[in-house]
């Protein structure tokens, strides 16, 4: 194996969603549950999951735009949940708010890639790993905990107040950590949120996870670049640092 | 073994610097080797860390008060070395740089007490594991690595923008964690700390560090109240609260 040309960053931040954990899978499982609770397991879980998280995107940038202050993912997890309900013509003031608070807190029960507990404890044995994640706080710790992912510290959009794909994410975590934005590598699953660290001056490490959309095309999958690291697992990406 | 009358709490927010790790024997310990390279042998080491922390408070007060700025832990003691060093007739301007920033980095070096590693680890299998310190992040992350101590998340002033006893700093860590204050435990070693967690409505958990100043009187003795929870080590806590 032969040593990688890219310089070697002094911490590593990690997007969670997708990369880390599998939520479309996860999610799924959760739902199959709540839609037979409320009468409709004719919806495919899959499906409500990818609807789900279809609306991500969109709720992100209205935060972004500064269209509304920053609040937690939770509550917008919440209201994308409500919106994908009246999709299917279920009137979420109509159910139990236990019920829904419940299933919004699916996104704290998301179990890992085969490879990440192992992966992350590797990489951490050399870096300081970190989330850079746009879930908030307790949804770390709550997903961190339920899954065995051992983090040095918990940065995130709720740290930043500010959603990534926003500069201020990325760079409030380079300060927070005390190092330069280029000795910090974003590791990701998804060209996007890459390709803003980028810009940011952050290195990158792409780890392709072709079944975070059940086999589907990536909605990002044009924005591929040439990546500092690229890999197909997290142990992967240990290999190649050297750890 | 009675159970305790006190009410469980949801997580646990540590204070660290006396409560988790002991800054005094530590930093004398790096600082010998720092009196030594400029010449000052002379100074003894534990009452230089002494001077050094006695001049914390003050630092803390004129950010808390508005006079300055929220700035990290880090910037505020160097500020404190540069102020000891010229209580010594030392002009920290002639220094090194790289000294001085080395020598300010030994509280990112601190040792933990005997039973915190271990404590710590019991606690964590029962409950979530914050810091709530005056610490900035990169500094309890760099102090964690060292000591093998494991954190669900840092928390800090630097989260909340806000330092310690500042009600900003207890309150964000409970909104982050989405628990309510009284579901939070603050585990201190020092009265004033407590009870200022106590007055923002969070639980209490005192642990008794006689040594933190050497065997000297601790500045907020006085301040002694009747806590949730006391304890003379983190492991002796966590048998209380039954872990």
């Amino acid at each position: 194996m032969t040593e990688p040309a890219a310089p070697r960053p002094k911490a590593l931040a990690f997007d969670v969603f997708g990369t880390v954990v599998d939520w479309r899978t996860s999610i799924a499982r959760e739902s199959v549950g709540f839609l037979s609770r409320i009468g409709r397991s004719d919806i495919d879980p899959h499906d409500f999951a990818d609807q789900w998280r279809r609306r991500y995107m969109p709720a992100m940038a209205a935060v972004g735009s500064g269209q509304r202050g920053f609040v937690k993912l939770d509550i917008l997890h919440r209201e994308m949940l409500d919106a994908v309900l009246h999709a299917h013509e279920i009137d979420a003031a109509a159910l139990d708010p236990d019920l829904l608070t419940d299933w919004t807190y699916a996104w704290h029960r998301l179990d890992p890639w085969p490879d990440a507990v192992a992966g992350l404890a590797q990489l951490r044995s050399a870096f300081p790993v970190v989330t850079l994640s746009n879930g908030n706080v307790s949804l770390m710790v709550d997903m961190a905990r339920r899954a065995g992912l051992v983090w040095d510290a918990i940065l995130s959009a709720e740290y930043a107040r500010a959603y990534k794909p926003q500069p201020a994410a990325y760079l409030a975590t380079a300060d927070a950590l005390a190092v330069a934005p280029h000795e910090l590598c974003l590791v990701a699953a998804h060209h996007s949120d890459l390709a803003a660290a980028r810009s940011c001056g952050l290195m990158t490490a792409y780890i392709d996870r072709p079944m975070e959309y059940g086999g589907a095309r990536a909605p990002d999958a044009d924005a591929a670049q040439d990546w500092h690291y690229s890999a197909d697992s997290l142990t992967a990406l240990a290999e190649q640092l050297g750890c």
